[in-house]
Protein backbone atom coordinates (compact mmCIF):
# COMPACT_ATOMS: atom_id res chain seq x y z
CA UNK A 1 0.00 0.00 0.00
CA UNK A 2 1.21 3.51 -0.84
CA UNK A 3 0.74 5.38 2.96
CA UNK A 4 1.91 8.92 3.61
CA UNK A 5 3.49 10.25 6.65
CA UNK A 6 2.96 14.29 7.51
CA UNK A 7 5.49 15.32 10.48
CA UNK A 8 8.57 13.21 10.44
CA UNK A 9 9.42 12.71 14.08
CA UNK A 10 9.61 9.84 16.85
CA UNK A 11 6.11 8.33 15.77
CA UNK A 12 6.21 9.16 12.07
CA UNK A 13 10.01 7.79 11.77
CA UNK A 14 9.01 4.83 13.37
CA UNK A 15 6.11 3.95 11.78
CA UNK A 16 7.99 4.70 8.28
CA UNK A 17 10.71 2.43 9.30
CA UNK A 18 7.91 -0.51 10.35
CA UNK A 19 5.83 0.27 7.27
CA UNK A 20 8.85 -0.27 4.85
CA UNK A 21 10.33 -3.05 6.32
CA UNK A 22 6.48 -4.62 5.98
CA UNK A 23 6.74 -4.06 1.98
CA UNK A 24 4.99 -0.96 2.42
CA UNK A 25 5.79 2.24 0.10
CA UNK A 26 5.97 5.18 2.60
CA UNK A 27 6.12 9.10 1.32
CA UNK A 28 7.05 11.62 3.89
CA UNK A 29 6.60 15.53 4.21
CA UNK A 30 8.40 17.81 6.64
CA UNK A 31 8.49 21.26 7.02
CA UNK A 32 12.52 21.09 6.62
CA UNK A 33 14.20 19.80 3.47
CA UNK A 34 16.77 18.56 6.15
CA UNK A 35 14.53 16.68 7.68
CA UNK A 36 13.53 15.22 4.83
CA UNK A 37 16.90 13.81 3.43
CA UNK A 38 17.73 12.47 7.14
CA UNK A 39 14.22 10.76 6.69
CA UNK A 40 15.49 9.25 3.25
CA UNK A 41 19.05 8.81 4.65
CA UNK A 42 17.45 7.03 7.58
CA UNK A 43 15.70 4.54 5.52
CA UNK A 44 12.21 5.85 7.10
CA UNK A 45 10.89 6.83 3.74
CA UNK A 46 10.96 5.65 0.24
CA UNK A 47 10.25 9.57 -0.60
CA UNK A 48 10.31 13.11 1.14
CA UNK A 49 9.49 16.47 0.49
CA UNK A 50 8.26 19.80 1.98
CA UNK A 51 5.29 19.85 -0.65
CA UNK A 52 2.32 18.44 0.60
CA UNK A 53 1.74 17.11 -3.22
CA UNK A 54 3.83 14.41 -2.63
CA UNK A 55 0.58 12.52 -0.73
CA UNK A 56 -1.63 12.80 -3.36
CA UNK A 57 -1.42 9.70 -4.51
CA UNK A 58 -1.09 8.18 -0.70
CA UNK A 59 -4.16 5.73 0.19
CA UNK A 60 -3.50 6.26 3.76
CA UNK A 61 -1.85 9.09 5.51
CA UNK A 62 -0.53 9.13 9.14
CA UNK A 63 -0.72 13.23 10.63
CA UNK A 64 2.28 12.85 12.76
CA UNK A 65 2.79 16.46 13.90
CA UNK A 66 2.53 17.67 17.46
CA UNK A 67 -1.17 18.20 18.17
CA UNK A 68 -1.32 21.80 17.62
CA UNK A 69 0.07 21.34 13.87
CA UNK A 70 -2.60 18.74 12.80
CA UNK A 71 -5.92 20.90 12.29
CA UNK A 72 -3.34 23.15 9.81
CA UNK A 73 -1.83 20.21 8.48
CA UNK A 74 -5.35 18.72 7.49
CA UNK A 75 -6.14 22.19 5.83
CA UNK A 76 -2.82 22.07 3.71
CA UNK A 77 -3.67 18.74 2.85
CA UNK A 78 -6.97 18.80 1.44
CA UNK A 79 -6.72 20.65 -2.15
CA UNK A 80 -4.28 16.96 -2.57
CA UNK A 81 -6.51 14.49 -1.28
CA UNK A 82 -8.54 11.66 -3.60
CA UNK A 83 -12.20 11.58 -1.76
CA UNK A 84 -11.28 7.82 -0.91
CA UNK A 85 -7.89 9.04 0.70
CA UNK A 86 -8.31 7.72 4.51
CA UNK A 87 -6.39 10.42 7.06
CA UNK A 88 -5.36 9.28 10.43
CA UNK A 89 -3.76 10.50 13.33
CA UNK A 90 -1.12 9.69 16.30
CA UNK A 91 -2.03 12.58 18.83
CA UNK A 92 -1.94 12.18 22.44
CA UNK A 93 -5.35 13.40 22.95
CA UNK A 94 -8.44 12.92 21.03
CA UNK A 95 -11.35 14.22 21.51
CA UNK A 96 -10.38 18.00 20.43
CA UNK A 97 -8.74 16.35 17.49
CA UNK A 98 -11.55 14.52 16.40
CA UNK A 99 -13.88 17.29 16.74
CA UNK A 100 -11.53 19.64 14.55
CA UNK A 101 -10.44 16.88 11.87
CA UNK A 102 -13.84 14.78 11.12
CA UNK A 103 -15.75 18.03 9.73
CA UNK A 104 -13.00 18.37 7.45
CA UNK A 105 -12.74 15.35 6.15
CA UNK A 106 -15.11 12.24 6.39
CA UNK A 107 -12.50 9.46 5.69
CA UNK A 108 -11.27 10.48 9.19
CA UNK A 109 -9.93 7.96 12.08
CA UNK A 110 -8.58 9.16 15.35
CA UNK A 111 -5.36 7.24 16.51
CA UNK A 112 -3.44 7.03 19.43
CA UNK A 113 -0.35 4.43 19.64
CA UNK A 114 0.72 4.41 23.21
CA UNK A 115 4.29 3.96 22.57
CA UNK A 116 6.98 6.64 23.20
CA UNK A 117 10.97 7.18 23.99
CA UNK A 118 12.56 9.77 26.15
CA UNK A 119 14.28 10.98 23.37
CA UNK A 120 12.01 12.95 20.68
CA UNK A 121 12.75 13.89 16.81
CA UNK A 122 13.69 11.39 14.15
CA UNK A 123 16.88 10.33 15.28
CA UNK A 124 15.23 8.69 17.83
CA UNK A 125 12.72 6.87 15.17
CA UNK A 126 13.22 2.99 15.95
CA UNK A 127 12.17 -0.24 14.34
CA UNK A 128 9.52 -2.39 15.95
CA UNK A 129 8.62 0.80 18.47
CA UNK A 130 5.08 -0.11 18.83
CA UNK A 131 5.30 -4.20 19.55
CA UNK A 132 2.90 -5.03 22.14
CA UNK A 133 1.78 -1.56 22.82
CA UNK A 134 -1.66 -0.20 22.91
CA UNK A 135 -3.22 1.25 19.07
CA UNK A 136 -6.65 3.37 20.19
CA UNK A 137 -8.67 3.97 17.62
CA UNK A 138 -11.82 6.79 18.03
CA UNK A 139 -14.03 6.29 15.22
CA UNK A 140 -17.11 8.32 16.18
CA UNK A 141 -21.15 7.33 14.65
CA UNK A 142 -19.99 8.36 11.12
CA UNK A 143 -16.54 7.34 10.52
CA UNK A 144 -16.48 4.91 7.87
CA UNK A 145 -16.25 1.36 8.94
CA UNK A 146 -13.92 0.94 5.84
CA UNK A 147 -11.84 3.63 7.19
CA UNK A 148 -11.63 2.03 10.62
CA UNK A 149 -10.67 -1.20 8.94
CA UNK A 150 -7.68 -0.10 6.50
CA UNK A 151 -6.29 1.80 9.43
CA UNK A 152 -6.29 -1.49 12.27
CA UNK A 153 -4.96 -4.03 8.75
CA UNK A 154 -2.07 -1.34 8.60
CA UNK A 155 -0.92 -1.40 12.51
CA UNK A 156 -1.83 -4.82 13.29
CA UNK A 157 1.12 -6.32 12.28
CA UNK A 158 3.17 -3.89 14.11
CA UNK A 159 2.50 -6.38 16.86
CA UNK A 160 0.24 -3.71 18.42
CA UNK A 161 -3.05 -4.15 20.66
CA UNK A 162 -5.80 -2.22 19.05
CA UNK A 163 -8.67 -0.73 21.58
CA UNK A 164 -11.78 1.18 20.36
CA UNK A 165 -13.24 3.69 22.34
CA UNK A 166 -14.99 7.28 22.13
CA UNK A 167 -12.73 10.11 21.97
CA UNK A 168 -13.92 11.62 25.41
CA UNK A 169 -13.47 8.30 26.83
CA UNK A 170 -9.55 8.10 25.89
CA UNK A 171 -8.98 11.82 27.21
CA UNK A 172 -10.28 10.64 30.62
CA UNK A 173 -8.53 7.66 30.67
CA UNK A 174 -5.30 8.94 29.56
CA UNK A 175 -5.74 11.88 31.89
CA UNK A 176 -6.11 9.85 34.90
CA UNK A 177 -3.12 7.51 33.81
CA UNK A 178 -0.78 9.49 31.68
CA UNK A 179 -1.24 13.13 32.06
CA UNK A 180 -2.46 13.62 35.33
CA UNK A 181 1.18 11.85 36.73
CA UNK A 182 3.18 14.17 34.92
CA UNK A 183 1.62 16.99 37.38
CA UNK A 184 1.85 14.83 40.43
CA UNK A 185 5.14 14.35 39.61
CA UNK A 186 6.46 17.57 38.95
CA UNK A 187 4.53 18.79 42.04
CA UNK A 188 7.52 16.05 43.81
CA UNK A 189 10.21 18.07 42.38
CA UNK A 190 8.61 21.40 42.75
CA UNK A 191 8.33 20.69 46.47
CA UNK A 192 11.56 19.72 47.19
CA UNK A 193 12.63 22.44 45.31
CA UNK A 194 11.15 24.80 47.51
CA UNK A 195 13.04 23.23 50.50
CA UNK A 196 14.03 26.76 52.65
CA UNK A 197 16.82 24.80 54.75
CA UNK A 198 19.56 24.52 52.30
CA UNK A 199 21.77 22.19 53.81
CA UNK A 200 18.26 19.61 54.13
CA UNK A 201 17.81 20.65 50.23
CA UNK A 202 22.01 19.48 49.86
CA UNK A 203 21.27 16.33 52.02
CA UNK A 204 17.84 15.89 50.61
CA UNK A 205 19.69 15.52 46.71
CA UNK A 206 22.19 13.33 48.38
CA UNK A 207 20.25 10.77 50.27
CA UNK A 208 17.52 10.64 47.34
CA UNK A 209 17.13 7.22 46.08
CA UNK A 210 15.28 4.70 43.16
CA UNK A 211 11.53 5.79 45.06
CA UNK A 212 12.31 9.31 44.47
CA UNK A 213 13.86 8.66 41.04
CA UNK A 214 11.11 6.47 40.07
CA UNK A 215 8.40 9.42 41.45
CA UNK A 216 9.88 12.00 39.50
CA UNK A 217 10.38 10.46 36.57
CA UNK A 218 7.67 11.66 34.21
CA UNK A 219 7.49 15.29 36.72
CA UNK A 220 11.07 15.61 34.86
CA UNK A 221 10.28 14.78 31.38
CA UNK A 222 10.10 16.76 28.15
CA UNK A 223 7.88 20.10 28.93
CA UNK A 224 7.21 20.65 25.62
CA UNK A 225 4.98 17.64 26.02
CA UNK A 226 3.36 18.66 29.76
CA UNK A 227 2.33 21.94 28.16
CA UNK A 228 0.70 20.32 25.35
CA UNK A 229 -1.59 17.44 27.54
CA UNK A 230 -2.55 20.16 29.58
CA UNK A 231 -3.43 22.32 26.61
CA UNK A 232 -5.41 19.54 24.63
CA UNK A 233 -6.69 17.49 27.31
CA UNK A 234 -7.31 20.60 29.80
CA UNK A 235 -10.76 20.30 31.51
CA UNK A 236 -10.70 15.91 31.99
CA UNK A 237 -6.70 16.68 33.39
CA UNK A 238 -8.21 19.25 35.95
CA UNK A 239 -11.06 17.13 36.81
CA UNK A 240 -8.45 14.07 37.51
CA UNK A 241 -6.24 16.64 39.62
CA UNK A 242 -9.47 17.61 41.55
CA UNK A 243 -9.71 13.46 42.18
CA UNK A 244 -6.31 13.75 42.92
CA UNK A 245 -6.26 16.60 45.54
CA UNK A 246 -9.51 15.13 46.95
CA UNK A 247 -7.64 11.79 47.52
CA UNK A 248 -3.86 13.93 48.89
CA UNK A 249 -6.42 15.56 51.83
CA UNK A 250 -7.84 12.38 52.82
CA UNK A 251 -4.35 11.14 53.42
CA UNK A 252 -3.18 13.99 55.03
CA UNK A 253 -6.04 14.41 57.08
CA UNK A 254 -5.78 10.73 58.35
CA UNK A 255 -2.12 11.34 59.01
CA UNK A 256 -2.92 14.63 61.04
CA UNK A 257 -5.32 12.90 63.26
CA UNK A 258 -2.62 10.10 63.40
CA UNK A 259 -5.29 7.25 62.15
CA UNK A 260 -3.01 4.51 61.58
CA UNK A 261 -5.55 2.03 61.47
CA UNK A 262 -7.56 4.00 58.77
CA UNK A 263 -4.04 4.97 57.00
CA UNK A 264 -2.71 1.41 57.01
CA UNK A 265 -6.36 0.78 55.68
CA UNK A 266 -5.89 2.89 52.36
CA UNK A 267 -2.44 1.58 52.19
CA UNK A 268 -3.63 -1.87 51.63
CA UNK A 269 -6.60 -0.77 48.84
CA UNK A 270 -3.56 1.15 46.79
CA UNK A 271 -1.29 -2.25 46.94
CA UNK A 272 -3.98 -4.50 46.11
CA UNK A 273 -5.62 -2.23 43.54
CA UNK A 274 -1.79 -1.09 41.99
CA UNK A 275 -1.25 -4.83 39.94
CA UNK A 276 -4.79 -3.99 38.16
CA UNK A 277 -3.01 -1.32 35.76
CA UNK A 278 -0.09 -3.10 35.54
CA UNK B 1 34.71 -8.36 66.36
CA UNK B 2 31.57 -9.57 67.85
CA UNK B 3 28.50 -8.23 66.01
CA UNK B 4 24.88 -8.80 67.42
CA UNK B 5 21.84 -8.33 65.46
CA UNK B 6 18.53 -8.08 67.23
CA UNK B 7 15.75 -8.65 64.79
CA UNK B 8 16.45 -11.22 61.61
CA UNK B 9 14.61 -9.08 58.69
CA UNK B 10 15.48 -8.34 55.71
CA UNK B 11 18.24 -5.50 56.75
CA UNK B 12 19.70 -7.62 59.89
CA UNK B 13 19.71 -10.38 57.45
CA UNK B 14 21.85 -9.07 54.74
CA UNK B 15 24.29 -7.25 57.31
CA UNK B 16 24.64 -11.14 58.77
CA UNK B 17 25.25 -12.27 55.78
CA UNK B 18 28.00 -9.61 55.19
CA UNK B 19 29.47 -9.12 58.11
CA UNK B 20 30.36 -12.97 58.25
CA UNK B 21 31.75 -12.91 54.87
CA UNK B 22 34.27 -10.43 56.03
CA UNK B 23 35.24 -12.66 59.09
CA UNK B 24 32.95 -11.27 62.11
CA UNK B 25 31.54 -13.49 64.23
CA UNK B 26 27.42 -12.70 64.15
CA UNK B 27 24.86 -13.40 66.84
CA UNK B 28 21.64 -12.93 66.15
CA UNK B 29 18.17 -12.77 68.63
CA UNK B 30 14.87 -13.49 67.24
CA UNK B 31 11.21 -13.63 69.18
CA UNK B 32 10.82 -16.46 66.97
CA UNK B 33 13.04 -20.07 67.27
CA UNK B 34 11.90 -20.79 63.70
CA UNK B 35 13.28 -17.19 62.52
CA UNK B 36 16.99 -18.36 64.42
CA UNK B 37 16.92 -21.72 62.94
CA UNK B 38 16.48 -20.15 59.60
CA UNK B 39 19.34 -17.53 60.14
CA UNK B 40 21.45 -20.00 61.02
CA UNK B 41 20.50 -22.08 58.10
CA UNK B 42 20.88 -19.91 55.86
CA UNK B 43 24.23 -18.75 57.12
CA UNK B 44 23.24 -14.98 58.21
CA UNK B 45 24.39 -15.85 61.82
CA UNK B 46 26.99 -18.06 63.75
CA UNK B 47 24.19 -18.47 66.19
CA UNK B 48 20.75 -17.29 67.52
CA UNK B 49 18.83 -17.35 69.74
CA UNK B 50 15.24 -16.29 71.56
CA UNK B 51 17.40 -15.51 74.38
CA UNK B 52 18.95 -11.84 75.16
CA UNK B 53 21.57 -13.05 76.87
CA UNK B 54 23.17 -14.12 73.61
CA UNK B 55 23.94 -10.80 72.89
CA UNK B 56 25.89 -10.42 76.28
CA UNK B 57 29.63 -10.86 74.87
CA UNK B 58 28.76 -8.79 71.16
CA UNK B 59 30.76 -5.93 71.08
CA UNK B 60 28.54 -3.84 68.79
CA UNK B 61 24.49 -4.37 68.86
CA UNK B 62 23.00 -3.45 65.40
CA UNK B 63 19.20 -3.04 66.24
CA UNK B 64 17.15 -4.40 63.36
CA UNK B 65 13.70 -4.58 64.57
CA UNK B 66 10.83 -2.67 63.36
CA UNK B 67 10.70 0.95 64.65
CA UNK B 68 8.26 0.39 67.18
CA UNK B 69 10.00 -2.30 68.87
CA UNK B 70 13.30 -0.42 69.22
CA UNK B 71 12.99 0.49 72.72
CA UNK B 72 11.50 -2.63 74.22
CA UNK B 73 14.10 -4.46 72.57
CA UNK B 74 16.93 -1.63 74.24
CA UNK B 75 14.86 -2.46 77.74
CA UNK B 76 15.19 -6.31 77.29
CA UNK B 77 18.75 -5.93 76.31
CA UNK B 78 19.99 -3.82 79.24
CA UNK B 79 20.30 -5.88 81.92
CA UNK B 80 22.88 -8.24 79.59
CA UNK B 81 25.33 -5.53 78.11
CA UNK B 82 28.46 -4.68 79.04
CA UNK B 83 28.79 -0.68 79.77
CA UNK B 84 31.56 -0.55 76.55
CA UNK B 85 28.84 -2.14 74.30
CA UNK B 86 28.13 -0.08 71.06
CA UNK B 87 24.25 0.01 70.29
CA UNK B 88 23.26 1.27 66.99
CA UNK B 89 20.05 1.14 65.14
CA UNK B 90 18.99 0.88 61.21
CA UNK B 91 15.62 2.42 61.99
CA UNK B 92 14.10 4.71 58.72
CA UNK B 93 13.32 7.60 61.09
CA UNK B 94 16.07 8.72 63.38
CA UNK B 95 14.79 12.32 65.56
CA UNK B 96 11.78 9.91 67.77
CA UNK B 97 14.58 6.84 68.23
CA UNK B 98 17.68 8.94 68.92
CA UNK B 99 15.13 10.61 71.80
CA UNK B 100 14.04 7.34 73.05
CA UNK B 101 17.44 5.30 73.14
CA UNK B 102 20.06 8.31 73.77
CA UNK B 103 19.00 8.35 77.24
CA UNK B 104 18.64 5.00 77.61
CA UNK B 105 22.44 4.06 76.64
CA UNK B 106 25.21 6.44 76.31
CA UNK B 107 26.86 4.14 73.71
CA UNK B 108 24.40 4.68 71.05
CA UNK B 109 24.66 5.84 67.58
CA UNK B 110 21.51 6.47 65.21
CA UNK B 111 22.23 5.11 61.68
CA UNK B 112 19.95 4.32 58.49
CA UNK B 113 21.47 2.03 56.05
CA UNK B 114 19.28 3.41 52.79
CA UNK B 115 18.85 0.13 51.07
CA UNK B 116 16.35 -2.19 50.43
CA UNK B 117 14.16 -4.43 48.40
CA UNK B 118 10.28 -4.79 47.70
CA UNK B 119 10.41 -7.76 49.83
CA UNK B 120 10.76 -7.95 53.06
CA UNK B 121 11.61 -10.73 55.99
CA UNK B 122 14.64 -13.31 56.29
CA UNK B 123 14.09 -14.98 52.89
CA UNK B 124 14.64 -11.23 51.30
CA UNK B 125 18.24 -10.87 52.43
CA UNK B 126 20.95 -11.40 50.35
CA UNK B 127 24.57 -10.25 50.25
CA UNK B 128 25.84 -6.94 49.10
CA UNK B 129 22.66 -5.32 49.70
CA UNK B 130 24.68 -1.55 50.91
CA UNK B 131 27.23 -1.24 48.22
CA UNK B 132 27.46 2.08 46.76
CA UNK B 133 23.72 2.85 49.42
CA UNK B 134 24.17 5.79 51.71
CA UNK B 135 24.71 5.11 55.33
CA UNK B 136 23.99 7.66 57.59
CA UNK B 137 24.81 8.07 60.95
CA UNK B 138 23.21 10.70 63.52
CA UNK B 139 25.55 11.18 66.30
CA UNK B 140 24.65 13.75 69.11
CA UNK B 141 26.49 16.35 71.16
CA UNK B 142 27.47 13.60 73.81
CA UNK B 143 27.66 10.70 71.59
CA UNK B 144 30.80 9.20 71.85
CA UNK B 145 33.45 9.49 69.27
CA UNK B 146 34.58 6.15 69.57
CA UNK B 147 31.31 4.57 69.67
CA UNK B 148 30.82 6.58 65.95
CA UNK B 149 34.30 5.11 64.93
CA UNK B 150 33.38 1.47 65.54
CA UNK B 151 30.18 1.77 63.54
CA UNK B 152 31.74 3.75 60.57
CA UNK B 153 34.72 0.71 60.75
CA UNK B 154 32.08 -2.29 60.24
CA UNK B 155 30.14 -0.47 57.97
CA UNK B 156 32.35 1.92 55.62
CA UNK B 157 33.49 -2.08 54.27
CA UNK B 158 30.11 -2.92 53.02
CA UNK B 159 30.94 -0.15 50.38
CA UNK B 160 28.74 2.65 52.19
CA UNK B 161 28.57 6.27 51.33
CA UNK B 162 28.74 7.37 55.01
CA UNK B 163 27.03 10.68 55.70
CA UNK B 164 26.80 12.52 59.32
CA UNK B 165 23.96 14.79 60.23
CA UNK B 166 21.49 16.19 63.00
CA UNK B 167 18.33 13.27 63.56
CA UNK B 168 15.98 16.57 62.59
CA UNK B 169 17.85 17.27 59.36
CA UNK B 170 17.62 13.71 58.40
CA UNK B 171 13.86 13.20 59.32
CA UNK B 172 13.20 16.10 57.24
CA UNK B 173 15.21 15.23 54.65
CA UNK B 174 14.07 11.75 54.04
CA UNK B 175 10.47 12.82 54.23
CA UNK B 176 10.95 15.15 51.41
CA UNK B 177 12.49 12.57 48.79
CA UNK B 178 11.33 9.30 50.89
CA UNK B 179 8.21 9.64 53.23
CA UNK B 180 5.94 12.19 50.67
CA UNK B 181 6.63 9.76 47.86
CA UNK B 182 4.61 7.07 49.47
CA UNK B 183 2.05 9.73 50.25
CA UNK B 184 1.88 11.24 47.02
CA UNK B 185 1.98 8.07 44.65
CA UNK B 186 -0.45 6.23 46.89
CA UNK B 187 -2.94 9.02 46.14
CA UNK B 188 -2.17 8.81 41.93
CA UNK B 189 -3.41 5.21 43.11
CA UNK B 190 -6.54 6.31 45.02
CA UNK B 191 -7.49 8.70 42.57
CA UNK B 192 -7.60 6.15 39.73
CA UNK B 193 -9.23 3.72 42.15
CA UNK B 194 -11.90 6.41 42.73
CA UNK B 195 -13.17 7.07 38.87
CA UNK B 196 -16.88 6.77 38.84
CA UNK B 197 -17.78 5.61 35.22
CA UNK B 198 -16.37 1.95 35.14
CA UNK B 199 -15.84 1.94 31.55
CA UNK B 200 -13.02 4.24 32.23
CA UNK B 201 -12.00 3.06 34.94
CA UNK B 202 -11.06 -0.36 32.78
CA UNK B 203 -9.65 1.16 29.94
CA UNK B 204 -7.30 3.64 32.26
CA UNK B 205 -6.56 -0.06 33.79
CA UNK B 206 -5.84 -1.05 29.87
CA UNK B 207 -3.94 1.90 28.79
CA UNK B 208 -1.54 2.41 31.76
CA UNK B 209 2.42 1.87 30.79
CA UNK B 210 5.47 3.07 32.18
CA UNK B 211 4.67 6.40 33.28
CA UNK B 212 1.67 5.38 36.04
CA UNK B 213 3.62 1.97 36.41
CA UNK B 214 6.85 4.58 37.64
CA UNK B 215 4.70 7.13 39.19
CA UNK B 216 2.86 4.52 41.20
CA UNK B 217 5.55 2.02 42.41
CA UNK B 218 5.85 3.23 46.31
CA UNK B 219 2.62 3.81 46.80
CA UNK B 220 1.90 0.34 45.96
CA UNK B 221 4.37 -1.20 48.42
CA UNK B 222 4.68 -2.50 51.60
CA UNK B 223 1.15 -0.61 53.89
CA UNK B 224 3.34 -1.42 56.87
CA UNK B 225 5.89 0.16 56.15
CA UNK B 226 3.98 3.34 54.92
CA UNK B 227 2.18 3.60 58.22
CA UNK B 228 5.59 3.27 60.86
CA UNK B 229 7.15 6.54 58.14
CA UNK B 230 3.81 7.94 59.01
CA UNK B 231 3.32 7.50 62.39
CA UNK B 232 7.29 8.07 62.82
CA UNK B 233 8.00 10.81 61.48
CA UNK B 234 4.78 12.43 61.20
CA UNK B 235 5.71 16.37 61.47
CA UNK B 236 8.05 16.35 58.73
CA UNK B 237 5.45 14.06 56.39
CA UNK B 238 2.83 16.42 57.35
CA UNK B 239 5.10 19.71 56.16
CA UNK B 240 6.33 17.89 53.22
CA UNK B 241 2.96 17.07 51.96
CA UNK B 242 1.55 21.29 52.96
CA UNK B 243 5.03 21.97 50.63
CA UNK B 244 3.77 19.47 48.00
CA UNK B 245 -0.58 20.87 48.20
CA UNK B 246 1.27 24.06 47.76
CA UNK B 247 3.05 23.11 44.38
CA UNK B 248 0.10 21.00 43.18
CA UNK B 249 -2.14 23.98 43.50
CA UNK B 250 0.33 26.15 41.58
CA UNK B 251 0.14 23.65 38.71
CA UNK B 252 -3.40 23.77 39.14
CA UNK B 253 -4.38 27.06 39.02
CA UNK B 254 -1.78 27.86 35.81
CA UNK B 255 -3.66 24.51 33.77
CA UNK B 256 -7.29 26.34 35.18
CA UNK B 257 -6.15 29.84 33.60
CA UNK B 258 -4.65 28.46 30.85
CA UNK B 259 -1.21 30.15 31.39
CA UNK B 260 0.69 27.93 28.83
CA UNK B 261 3.81 29.79 28.82
CA UNK B 262 4.03 29.83 33.34
CA UNK B 263 3.20 25.96 32.80
CA UNK B 264 5.87 25.32 30.68
CA UNK B 265 8.58 27.51 32.82
CA UNK B 266 7.30 25.60 35.51
CA UNK B 267 7.76 22.26 34.17
CA UNK B 268 11.41 23.44 32.62
CA UNK B 269 12.43 24.13 36.01
CA UNK B 270 11.40 20.61 37.45
CA UNK B 271 13.19 18.96 34.02
CA UNK B 272 15.97 21.25 34.82
CA UNK B 273 16.03 20.31 38.81
CA UNK B 274 15.52 16.84 38.35
CA UNK B 275 19.26 15.34 38.09
CA UNK B 276 20.13 16.80 40.80
CA UNK B 277 18.25 14.24 42.92
CA UNK B 278 19.65 11.63 41.28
Amino acid sequence: MKIGIAGLGLIGGSLGLDFRSLGHEVLGVSRRPETCEQAIGLGVVDRASTDWSLLATAEVIFLCTPLAAIKPTVLQLLPHLAPETVLTDVGSVKASVVEEIAPLWHNFVGGHPMAGRAESGLEAAQPNLFVGAAYVLTPIADTPAAAVNCVEDLVRPLQTRIYHCQPAAHDRAVAMISHLPVMTSASLIAACMAEPDDAVLKLAQTLASSGFRDTSRVGGGNPELGVMMARYNQQELLRSLQAYRAQLDQFMALIEQADWAALEQRLQQTHAARPEFL
